[in-house]
C-alpha cells in the first residue's frame, strides 16, 4: 500500500488522456504537486491510501480547463466601452486608457482580478501577453496559478518601453529572470505583424529560440490585415511571418481568423498552435476561424477567452461551448468538433498549444496535479443519461457553467475549496478596482466634456495658432477672375487644383462646434488625381469675427490629420447630425502689394450654391491683420468682384 | 403617503420602458400583481410606504425575461443525444423516445424542471410548444410562471392524438379551458409548414382568430426547408403559409433562419413576431437568423432557447448573448443589436413577440409585477463603469450569468428569495427526473442491442418473409444469353433495366450482419432515367444456404423503404466499414415450365468484376423450393449458361 498526499474518490474520472479514459467511479492520487495514479476507485484503493481523502460526491473530477490566450490585467477595462467597431474601440477608448493608467500597480491588481474569476470558473492555466508582464508573472505565481506570459514587444512605444529595442530588452530580462519557475513559462509577444517590424519579427523569434521559450502573437485577426500583408507584403499573413523565421521558435498564435488552407498547413508543419478566441472574434465580427479544417489537417488548436475588454469575461465554458458552435454554424455540419473535440481544445490540446502538455492538460500519472471538480447534478444540467459514454462531455460543454465548478487544486495546492478562493480576498479585489474604474470614469469623462477634448485624446491633434483674415464673395462665374489673376500687378506663386469633400458632424449642443472630415483630391494638369489627403479640423462656434467691411478674422483651429476613415470618427464622435459639401478648388498663392494671400475660386458642386471668391491672407497682429484687410480689400476691386455679395459664413452654414 | 404590498429600493432599476428609463437609486412599488410606480428612490419614498421593504443591495431590478421559444417538458431529454445532424437527431433519438415516453406525467415533471431552472435563471414568462400542453399549463400555473401554452397539431399521429382532427378539438377544448387565466395563455401551434397540410394551417389559423389567441409555429429552420418548399409550393415558406390565411392569426414563428426581407416584410406587416433561437441554430448548423435586418424593417423579434435538447439548457443570459454576437458575426458589424437592443428583445420586445406586452415586459405602471434582481458586483463583473449609460446593458448582456439572479418576482407573488425556489422542490426534481432518465437509457440501449432493432426503431422497417431460390454463375458476356432468352420456350413478361448503386455497411461485430443502402435508377427505352428508388435492406450472415447443387435458399430479410438519406443511416447506423457495388441489371420476369422466374443479367462495374447470370423465384415450401431448384438448374442449362463458375455469394462477400 502506497500512502499519498491526497486521494480524490467517488468522482466521474475524465482524464482527458491519449486513449480519454473515462473511470466512473473514478480515483486519482496526488503525492506533492504530481499525479502518482489514476483509475477506477476499486483498483486505486487497492493500492493507495491517505489521510486526506477527498470524496468527490460524484462530481466531475477532470484536468484543469487552459486558457490559450488572454491580456489579465484589462479585466480593468471590462465593460469600458463595448458594441463598438475594432477601431473605434482600440484607439478611441482601449489605447488612451492604457496610455493613462497602465502602470506594474494596475497590472497587478488586474492579474489578481482576473486569476480570481478564473479559478472560479475551473481555469488552472493560462497565456497572457501585456505590459509589465513581470507584474502579471509576479501575482499569478503568488496566487498559485500556472501561466505563460509574454512580454509584448512593438514598434511603437508602450506604456512601458519607448522604443522596442527596450522591450526586447525587457523581454530578455523578463525571460531570464522566470525560467525554470514551477508555475511560470516566460516568452515574448512580438504583438502583431502589423505592430511589429521585420526586424522584431526576427529578434523575438531569436530570442524566443536561444531560451527555448513559446512565442505568441495575434495573426490575422480581421480580413483587413490580411489584406495590408498582401497590398505591403505581397502574401498573406503567415508566408509573411514565416520569411521572417518566425517559425523558428515555437509559436502560439491568436485568432488565425483569417488564414487559408495552406497557412494552416505552414503552422502545422511548422509545429505552431493556435488560439482560437470565438468570443472576442464574433463580438468584434471578425469571423469564424475555421476550426473544423484546422483540426482536420492536425494542426494543433487551443482555446482562449482573449481579454475581458472584448469578451467580456473569462469564462471557459462558454468559449468552449462557443468553438463548438461557431464550427458547426460555420460548416454547416452540426456533427463537427462535438462536445469531446471541444474539451480536448480547452484541455490537452491546449495544454500543448500553450507547450506545456508534459506538465498539465490531463489526468496522467506523472503530470503535475492541476485538477477541477464540476458539479453535474444541477438543474441545468439533468436529467443524466448513460447510455453514450460521450454524453459526459456534451454535459459539461453544452449545459455545464462556470459555476458549477467546486473545487480547483493547481500543482497540488488548492486555491478554491467548495466555492471558496484560497488565495485571494475577493472583497479585496472588488474595492481596488472600483477605485481604478472610478478614476478611468472620470478621465473619460472629463475628456468627453468636448468634442475638443475627444479630438486631443486620440492623439495627433494640435493646436494652430493660424490666424488668417479673409473676404469671400459670391460670383457668377469663375472666368473673369482667371482673367484678372493674369494681370501684372499680380504674381502667381503657386497654383493647384482640388476636389475638396468634406463632411460636417454637428451636435446638439452647438458650443461644442463642427468638427470637419476634409478629403482633397489634388488634380495633376492632365485632370488626374495625383494626391489624396485627409485632415481633420474643429470649427468653434465663435471662431469668427467680423473684422472690417467686408473681412473675417478667423481665430485658431484644432487640426489633426485624419488618419483614420470618416466612418470612425462618425462612430467615435457620435454626431447628430451630418453634412456634406463638395467643392472644386482652384487655389492660388500670389503676391499683390507685397503681401502673400491664397485665392480660392471655387464651385460648390453639392449642394449647388454656385461661384465663390476667397482672398486669404495669414497674419500674426491685429496691426497687421487691419493691413491686410485693406489690401485684401482692394485686391477685391482689383480683381473686378467687389460688386459680389459678401459671404461671411463657412459653406456649412449657409445650408441651415 | 399611499401603502403598498412591497416596496423595492436602492436598486439599479431598468425599466427597459419605451425610454428606456434606468433609476439610480431607483425604486419600485407593488400592489397585489401589479406596479403601481417606478422611478428615482427619493421621489417614490416620497409617495409610497410599505411594511414589506426590499433592500435591493444596489443590484439590478429589472423585469422578468421572456423565453418567446421552448419545448418545456424536453428537459427530460437534456443530453440524450448530441452533435448529431437534425434528421439523426430528431428521427434516430427524439421521435422513437417521444414516442415511447411522453404522456401527461412526463409533460408535467418536465415542466416542472423546466421551470425551476428557468426561475434560476430570471426567466418570468415563456412560449411552449409540445404535446398535452394541458398539463405542461397546469404544472407552470401551479408554479406560478407566466407562459403562452400551445397545444401542438401534425399531420402525423403524434405522443397525444391518433390524428390532427384529434388534435384540433383537444387545442379547442384546452384553449376553452384556459381562456383568461391569469399566468396562462393558451394557444395553438400547428407544429411547422411541412409537417403540417393547407387544412390544418388554415384551420389553426381559424381557430386562434376564433378564440383571439396567439399561434406559434416553426418557420423557414433549414434551407432544406425552404428549399422544399420551393419545389412542393412554388414559392418560399412565408407566402406559402401567407396562402393559407395563417397570418389572420397573432403568429409567433420561431426561427425564420432562411426567410428574405421580402417575407420580413410580409411578417411585419402581418404583425407577426419572430422568436429567434440562437442556439440551437448554430448547435444544429442550420445558420442565423438575420435578425439586424428584422429589427430594421421593425419586425418585432424575442429571444428563445429552444427545447433542452438542442440547446442544452433553459439559459437565456447566454441566448441573449449569442443574440448580439450572431448579430455582429453575419452582418459583419460589430455595433450591430448592441447590448441594450439584445436584453430588450429578451423582455418588453419578448412581451410584444407573444403578444403579452400590455402585462408584461417592462417596469411601467400598470403592467404586472414580473421582476427579477440581478447581482452585478461579481467577479465576473467588477469593475462597474458609470460613465456611458448603456454600459449597464453591456453588463448584463456581455457578462452577467443566470446564476447572478437573486431574487423572482411574478404576477407579484415570489418564486425566488436568495437562491432559493420557494414554489419547487428540487431535490424532488433530481430524483424524479433520473428515473426517467434510466428508463430512457434502458429502452436506448436496449434498441441499440443489435443493428436490426435499431432499423425497426426508425419505422417502417417490415420483416419480409420471402424466400427464394437463387442459383448465379459467372459468365463471359450477357449478348448469348440475351439471345437464348428469345428461345420459344421462354416467355417474358416484364423487362426492366436499372442502374443499381449499393452501400453495404458492416460492423465490427459480424454477427449483427450487413445494412445494404441501395439505390435503384430506373433506366427507360431511351436511356434516361425514369424513376430512382431507394430501399434499405437487412442481410443477416446465415440468411443463406446451399440447397441443392448450385442452388441457394435465401430467408427473410428486413426491408425498409429508405426514406432517408444515405448519409442519415451512415449517422445513425454508424457502420465500421462501408463498400459500395455498381452494377449495370436488365431484369427480366419469365415463364419457363410454368414457373415465374426472375433473371437478372448483371455487369459489376464497380469494382469491375464481370458479368453474372442469376435466375431467382420466391418459393413457400421446401417441396416448393426442391422443384423450383431443379427447373431453375434446367433454365441455366437452356440459356446455354451452366458451364459457368457458380457463385455463392452475395457481390459484398466477393470483395473480402
Amino acid at each position: 500500500m502506497v500512502t499519498v498526499d491526497t486521494l480524490f474518490t467517488n468522482a466521474i474520472v475524465l482524464t482527458m488522456d491519449s486513449e480519454m479514459n473515462i473511470y466512473e467511479p473514478g480515483a486519482v492520487a496526488v503525492q506533492g504537486n504530481m499525479i502518482s495514479a489514476v483509475g477506477l476507485e476499486e483498483d486505486i484503493l487497492q493500492k493507495y491510501s491517505s489521510a486526506q481523502r477527498v470524496d468527490c460526491q460524484n462530481k466531475v473530477l477532470m484536468p484543469g480547463l487552459i486558457n490559450a490566450h488572454t491580456h489579465v490585467p484589462m479585466t480593468l477595462l471590462r465593460g469600458l466601452a463595448d458594441d463598438l467597431r475594432l477601431d473605434v474601440w482600440l484607439m478611441g477608448y482601449m489605447m488612451p486608457v492604457e496610455r493613462e493608467f497602465v502602470s506594474p500597480e494596475f497590472v497587478d491588481l488586474g492579474t489578481r482580478l482576473a486569476c480570481a474569476e478564473m479559478i472560479r470558473g475551473g481555469v488552472t492555466a493560462f497565456a497572457d501577453m501585456y505590459y509589465y508582464e513581470d507584474a502579471v508573472a509576479r501575482a499569478t505565481a503568488q496566487v498559485g496559478m500556472r501561466a505563460v506570459c509574454s512580454q509584448t514587444v512593438l514598434k511603437f512605444p508602450s506604456p512601458d518601453a519607448q522604443s522596442y529595442e527596450e522591450s526586447l530588452n525587457a523581454a530578455r530580462e523578463f525571460i531570464i529572470r522566470w525560467k525554470g519557475h514551477p508555475l511560470i513559462t516566460p516568452s515574448i509577444a512580438p504583438h502583431a505583424p502589423f505592430t511589429c517590424t521585420d526586424e522584431i519579427l526576427r529578434a523575438a523569434s531569436q530570442l524566443a529560440v536561444e531560451f527555448d521559450v513559446p512565442l505568441l502573437t495575434h495573426i490575422a485577426e480581421t480580413s483587413f490585415e490580411v489584406e495590408n500583408s498582401r497590398i505591403e507584403h505581397g502574401m498573406p499573413v503567415v508566408p509573411y511571418v514565416k520569411k521572417q523565421n518566425l517559425f523558428d521558435a515555437k509559436v502560439l498564435a491568436a485568432h488565425c481568423v483569417h488564414i487559408d488552407e495552406g497557412e494552416m498547413r505552414t503552422m502545422q508543419r511548422a509545429g505552431a498552435s493556435v488560439a482560437h478566441n470565438p468570443s472576442s472574434n464574433v463580438k468584434l465580427a471578425s469571423g469564424i476561424a475555421n476550426v473544423k479544417r484546422m483540426l482536420e489537417l492536425g494542426l494543433n488548436v487551443g482555446i482562449g477567452t482573449d481579454g475581458t475588454a472584448s469578451n467580456n469575461d473569462l469564462d471557459m465554458f462558454e468559449e468552449i461551448r462557443l468553438a463548438a458552435f461557431m464550427a458547426k454554424v460555420s460548416s454547416q455540419d452540426p456533427t463537427a468538433v462535438p462536445a469531446s473535440t471541444a474539451l480536448l481544445m480547452a484541455t490537452r490540446m491546449g495544454a500543448k498549444a500553450l507547450f506545456i502538455d508534459d506538465i498539465t492538460g490531463s489526468i496522467d500519472s506523472g503530470k503535475h496535479a492541476d485538477l477541477i471538480l464540476v458539479e453535474i447534478r444541477k438543474l441545468n444540467n439533468t436529467p443524466r443519461f448513460h447510455r453514450d459514454p460521450e454524453g459526459v462531455y456534451a454535459q459539461l460543454v453544452y449545459a455545464s457553467k462556470a459555476s458549477d465548478v467546486s473545487d480547483v487544486m493547481i500543482d497540488g495546492q488548492w486555491l478554491m475549496r467548495d466555492r471558496k478562493l484560497l488565495t485571494l480576498n475577493e472583497e479585496d479585489l472588488f474595492t481596488e478596482s472600483q477605485v481604478y474604474a472610478q478614476k478611468i470614469d472620470e478621465f473619460l469623462i472629463a475628456r468627453e466634456e468636448s468634442v475638443i477634448s475627444k479630438l486631443i485624446a486620440i492623439g495627433g491633434a494640435s493646436q494652430e495658432e493660424s490666424f488668417e483674415v479673409q473676404v469671400k464673395v459670391k460670383v457668377e462665374a469663375l472666368d473673369s477672375i482667371l482673367n484678372a489673376l493674369q494681370k501684372t500687378e499680380i504674381k502667381t506663386l503657386r497654383k493647384r487644383h482640388y476636389k475638396e469633400y468634406d463632411s460636417y458632424f454637428s451636435f446638439d449642443d452647438a458650443k461644442q462646434g463642427l468638427i470637419r472630415y476634409r478629403e482633397d483630391h489634388f488634380i495633376g494638369e492632365d485632370g488626374d488625381i495625383y494626391n489624396v489627403r485627409s485632415r481633420l479640423t474643429h470649427i468653434g462656434l465663435a471662431e469668427r469675427e467680423q473684422f472690417a467691411e467686408k473681412v473675417l478674422l478667423s481665430r485658431s483651429r484644432y487640426i489633426a490629420p485624419a488618419t483614420q476613415s470618416l466612418r470612425f470618427y462618425r462612430e467615435y464622435f457620435k454626431p447628430q447630425k451630418e453634412h456634406e459639401i463638395e467643392k472644386d478648388r482652384l487655389r492660388f498663392l500670389i503676391e499683390y502689394q507685397n503681401t502673400e494671400f491664397f485665392i480660392n475660386l471655387d464651385e460648390v458642386k453639392k449642394p449647388e450654391l454656385g461661384y465663390f471668391l476667397e482672398i486669404k491672407s495669414r497674419t500674426w497682429s491685429r496691426k497687421d491683420a487691419e493691413q491686410k484687410s485693406m489690401i485684401a480689400l482692394e485686391l477685391l476691386d482689383y480683381l473686378d468682384a467687389a460688386h459680389g455679395e459678401t459671404i461671411y459664413d463657412d459653406y456649412i452654414k449657409m445650408l441651415s
